[in-house]
């Protein structure tokens, strides 16, 4: 619905702290981008001369700011945490009555329940459509087949596997490019501070939850899981956007809720509740929130994200409820994922353990090496899908034909089995789903591989988990089966569809643990199935990084707690090992996309830099009560989003620094146009007429732009009290302060503005910004290449504190 | 081992940033710290005579601090997170090798397994123990009840319960008065960066395994789950002591952990574990530790958590398998908790949900209440326990005869009820443990409040979960079983033995759930025994308040993941409803024991004040190359732990904050004495003198003391070289900053120092230092006593930022 706004207010919400170019995989992405930073970096404030900062107004470099715009580069905005604490905020929050405090705590909680709700609906539907558009297409084909019309039948299943993927691929290409991929590492972005453009926007949210329907239909190797958490956490940025204004959807109670701080509580509970829908896990969704996508927490989130969950559990229940009486079409008993490993207490000797440890290492070797495929695989589709939407419909074409063929095809060369013994009524199935598909064989007899491919992912899952018949699938299918999923997997993610990549590496990882545990059967007295579940867990572990969170949703998954001491040992192996190759799937993604993720620790070649080091320019500051032009000038022709206010003779006895002003604020403060004629304070005048709310940050791309705002030539002559607007409070950290603590300080606060101040006296009060992308590696081992390796100092260099990296210095820093 | 240097550092590591009396109940302890810091107070800085600041080191105000160690205080230490970086830091830092790295990874995870290792030997130690004790006692006694003997069997049970009971409470009493209680309060404080008085000592550690031991086996209505947290923590805390050197117990690779970071991040590791082995809950331990007890976290010490607590559920899982041929005397099936509540799939209609929703409302209530009673109970024993531990074993006698009284006296009450049909093998119980206790009944018939009494906690608990038998249990027996246990929980809590609160609770709410379910039992088609373990979730979030973790326990406890959703609501209802009356069990105890615990967030009326209005002096700083006498002077009579450093004309233009050095690193610097004759730098010479490693920080009252140093009158007038110590990046806040964003940095950082730097220029380098102790409510609300009602401005107050808080002031800020 705001669908058309959010593409129109592309381009225009660069800013000049987080142009990054949206690597989508071609490494020169983050190249350029640092070269602007540099261009820029290299105009630098020159504090030794020791004049004052507000001469640096005139110096902007406009030529480079324009060489941004003119390039094409997907916006990255940095998110606003920090409480901007200034006059206005003040007199807000001084005014607010107790009631409006408890209006505030009700409608949190109530949005927290609307996206549990909506979340938990749109789970259940999705699972509803999959169940029964992928059943219908199985079943005519098995029609078709039991008519030995085994051409047509192949025809029938490609063709309509082909049509879902390219509905769900159009869907992607046309409408919104953002809704492709599991959306897990732009989540996460999201939480850690980066707002990567319309990631979070309602067309997205649309494609996301229809694509991913199309996309899972359409017997891709590809999960609901990863889109599901991008459809909780895009439900849950709708709701906290404070409504439309353009459709007249607004409350006014919603406006508490526009700023960053809440929306991304908000997304966090969202992200968890999507998790709980996927998976049927709720507190299985608490953690992989904790765990995997925040960046932030606080118990009162876990408090709220568990309720959100609870909501959603609840949800799901009574819906499944009302499947039982058979309402919802071929929706069955495994339709939502709760997998019944066995009923049994599990058993095990120590010989088993030692299976399970090597589960855990091949499981993480495995893990890393898919990490690594996965990589070099997105960097080369994301060439051919940068060439236009036809193109990437071409990819998604063709990998749905080879998945059709894998699918239908290799079940051919798999020798037909008699039907186990106590077993012929289950086999050969007739249905759409079952263990004992009949495929090619003769009556009486069953296609193993059959079993495992022609059926939806989700039951493929639980034939593999089953410990009901331990022979069923013979080695040669397992890893015919193994392969082809590993393959699929590899060379599905990244195309134009939303693609979760959990049930790919629990199909990979499930059929090669059982085919551990039939090739162990001898020796082992653990069953296949739980030997499928560990494999699943190792393979996990080995691709995804997490640890408890994993282990939750596996426990819930298959409800069964008494193989906990094993999971936990399975997944620290297969973490470690995997962890000595390279970083976890979706941290790879992120850095792929070129996302400026901030790490919550300091590397440690940081210690060797101070905060003066890093900070690039040119800095442009404010008076406490500056001209309109130069506000205009300075908005017009720089990207920055926060400028210092400097408070100067003869409102102070020297110039201080006052605070910290932001670029949207300074846009609504220009649109009302409280101008006065001479330079003299208003703040008073200006508070009677301001309400903190008009300050509210919009959705992303949704603000004000410079555009909106006209002033007249008589108008920029006019001065403005920037005092009311001021956030008196910002973070600051001296100069000299090493770097490793600096970033610590803005990653465990949030910040998207840190002042650093000068550490002498007698120089201007402030003299750099640093932003997130100042901590980002490429920047600072730009600056200094040989700060990496330049672990080892003579002693003597080291003698007056504070000034031990003086060496390395480039020259050109504030 | 280490117990007896532990007991004579006592007293001697008073610091000024924390000292506040240890209240134990008696409310004035506070009183007085806060009169002492407010003496101190109002002999401030004068800064405004723009003076430097050197001049004050002569106005200390040495009778107050006499004052405080003549005073019969506890003290109280603030730990220290933040990473020193000075150049012998840097140093140290640079010049270590790869191999070293690599070395303490290795190390820290050695240490982690062997912390999962110990505390899980423990916990089955004491399972063991607690088993075969009350066992033994329990056989005695009903085998004289079946001779007749009934005086004798009271006298033989009251007496094994009050000699068991008199040797917890002689332990606690005169060997480690610290090990009395729960110990989570404690080790929640600690983790908030406060490190009361012997805690964790190896003297605490013993008493609190066997005195657990003993309490438990005494029939007194406490838990071993609290003593477990305790135990863990203990555990951590020596092993990352790095040994002792008075036992020649130390090894090289330990000094890498000898500070208080990493020292941390092993004791939360210890309280998970300590969770994982009572509760035989490992997920559940990582969340409460997460939820409750850690107040930071990272993913690295999240993955730590779990790896240590797998190891504990290993250890437990051989140990039990061992067990289980019978070699552990009367440690049956019941020993380590796994209630089995059903095997059925709970079965619930929309009547069910608004009993439990019934069930969540009074279990909040209750517990609310509970946690007020308890709060009123734990004052008036500080009162007795303060006279000596002649009056704590009376208390301890006195509560113990009352409970076994109870246990014995009140099943007389209750009649016999007819074994029922079918069970005639399991009833009435001739052994120890079993749901059909026969007591005085005639045979054929059991007595259903016996079998809740004379039975250990774990086995009452079991009895009353299983759904079975659903008319086992009349409902007056019920009524009076939850009476005895609310009572008996509360009035037992605070006397001198190790008593953990989650056992009463999961009493005292599930024979109320239980009771609840009986009442409904013919609307409701939930079983009784999952209204047990409902009514035991609500209890326990009315207590505890949490959520995430008591869920996962709880799930442990009775391995039923179906009842998830049901179990989630309960919680969240009873916490909800709880908390609008007051806060969770161990905060009230934290605050209670007058332990400066930092909240995460800022409280609203901090928001009027600024850094500079709460920091108090006076404030003593050093010049960069320091006179010995000073800086002797300075630690002899003050009592502040860091000194601000101060590089000044000649070696500087002006005066410039060049950082902090803290009283440990002074002392270690005196006692080496590497003076030189004149005021000139010697950085590198000492730093050629000197390892990073001296500096590092041992277990708490280890350190180095004033009197350990002796310092000749002639090197008095000596010069030190102060660089290299010095911390040259303190974290560092502007004076204007407000008090809410200060408070936030300070607690997010985990800082133990918070330098408050002028905003104006002219002025010395730094005008205070803000401690814990500057941020606790007590001392803020006693200088401005208005604040908290200042919430409204006339709007032209607020005119130039950073001023809004002028008028609150009370003139002696620094």
């Amino acid at each position: 619905m705001d669908h058309e706004d959010e593409e129109m207010d592309r381009g225009d919400i660069e800013n000049r702290d987080s142009i990054i170019r949206h690597g989508d995989g071609d490494g020169d992405g983050e190249e350029r981008g640092r070269d602007i930073s540099f261009n820029s970096n290299s105009e630098s404030n020159d504090d030794s001369l020791g004049q004052p900062l507000l001469s640096h107004k005139s110096r902007v470099n406009a030529t480079s700011q324009i060489a941004i715009v003119g390039a094409k580069v997907c916006p990255i905005e940095s998110l606003d945490y920090e409480i901007v604490e200034n006059d206005l905020f003040k007199q807000d929050w001084r005014s607010r009555k107790k009631v409006q405090i408890y209006q505030y705590v009700f409608m949190k909680w109530t949005l927290v329940l609307l996206i549990g709700l909506a979340t938990g609906l749109v789970g259940f539907f999705n699972n509803i459509a999959v169940e029964n558009i992928a059943g219908f297409k199985l079943l005519h084909m098995t029609n078709l087949m039991l008519k030995n019309e085994y051409r047509l039948a192949f025809i029938s299943f490609a063709g309509i596997n082909l049509v879902l993927a390219l509905c769900a691929a159009s869907l992607c290409a046309f409408f919104a490019p953002a809704a492709a991929g599991s959306g897990i590492p732009e989540v996460k972005a999201y939480l850690n501070g980066v707002d990567a453009h319309s990631i979070l926007a309602p067309s997205t949210l649309f494609v996301k939850i229809f694509g991913s329907i199309f996309g899972v239909s359409a017997g891709f190797v590809v999960g609901k899981e990863g889109p599901m958490v991008h459809t909780g956490a895009c439900i849950a940025n709708l709701l906290g956007q404070g409504g439309s204004r353009k459709y007249h959807m607004t409350w006014r109670w919603l406006r508490f809720f526009k700023n960053d701080r809440d929306r991304r509580d908000l997304i966090t509970c969202g992200a968890a509740a999507g998790v709980a829908a996927a998976f049927r896990a709720p507190v299985g969704g608490v953690l992989f929130a904790l765990e995997e996508a925040a960046s932030w927490w606080r118990s009162a989130l876990l408090w709220r994200a568990f309720f959100t969950n609870a909501v959603v559990a609840v949800v799901l229940r009574s819906l499944i409820q009302l499947c039982k009486s058979g309402k919802c079409g071929l929706f069955g008993e495994g339709g939502l994922i709760m997998f019944d490993v066995n009923s049994a207490e599990p058993s095990y000797n120590s010989t088993d353990l030692l299976a399970v440890m090597i589960l855990g290492v091949l499981g993480g070797v495995l893990g890393s090496f898919y990490n690594f495929l996965v990589d070099k695989v997105l960097r080369t589709y994301s060439i051919v899908n940068e060439k236009g939407p036809a193109f990437k419909l071409l990819l998604v074409a063709i990998i749905s034909i080879l998945t059709s063929c894998c699918a239908y095809g290799l079940p051919w060369f798999a020798n037909c089995t008699p039907c186990p013994i106590g077993l012929e009524d289950d086999c050969p199935t007739v249905g759409r789903s079952g263990n004992y598909k009949n495929f090619q064989c003769p009556p009486g007899h069953y296609n193993d591989l059959a079993s495992l491919f022609l059926n939806t992912n989700d039951d493929a899952i639980r034939n593999l988990f089953s410990s009901r018949n331990s022979a069923e699938f013979h080695l040669s299918t397992l890893f015919v089966f193994f392969s082809a999923m590993y393959g699929l997997g590899i060379v599905t993610y990244g195309i134009a569809i939303p693609s979760g990549l959990f049930i790919p590496v629990i199909l990979a990882g499930a059929s090669y643990g059982r085919l551990i545990g039939t090739v162990l059967g001898s020796v082992s007295s653990l069953e296949v199935g739980y030997f499928a579940l560990l494999g699943a867990a190792s393979f996990l572990g080995g691709t995804m990084r997490m640890t408890v969170s994993l282990c939750v949703i596996l426990l819930e998954l298959t409800n069964d707690l008494l193989m906990l001491p094993l999971m936990m040992l399975v997944l620290l192996i297969s973490k470690t090992v995997a962890d000595s190759f390279n970083s976890g799937v979706y941290d790879q993604i992120v850095k792929m996309k070129g996302l400026p993720f901030l790490e919550a620790h300091a590397e440690p070649y940081m210690r060797n830099l101070t905060a003066g080091d890093v900070c690039s320019g040119p800095l442009i500051t404010f008076s406490g009560v500056e001209k309109v032009s130069n506000i205009v000038h300075a908005l017009k022709f720089t990207k920055h989003n926060g400028f210092p206010v400097i408070d100067e003779p003869p409102f102070t006895d020297a110039p201080e620094l006052c605070g910290l002003v932001l670029r949207s604020h300074l846009l609504v403060f220009l649109k009302k146009k409280s101008f006065v004629k001479n330079q003299v304070l208003a703040g008073s005048q200006i508070l009677r007429t301001f309400h903190a709310f008009e300050f509210a940050k919009p959705g992303s791309g949704k603000g004000l732009k410079l555009d909106d705002v006209e002033i007249t030539d008589e108008e920029m002559d006019m001065y403005v009290d920037l005092h009311p607007i001021s956030n008196a409070s910002p973070y600051t950290v001296v100069e000299t302060m090493s770097l490793a603590k600096a970033v610590v300080l803005f990653r465990q606060l949030g910040l998207r503005h840190l002042c650093v101040v000068p550490k002498k006296l007698g120089r201007p009060p402030i003299v750099g910004i640093l932003t997130r992308h100042d901590f980002m590696p490429e920047h600072i081992l730009g600056l200094y290449p040989h700060v990496e390796s330049h672990n080892k100092f003579v002693n003597d260099d080291v003698v007056l504190c504070g000034n031990s990296s003086q060496k390395l210095k480039r020259g050109n820093s504030c």
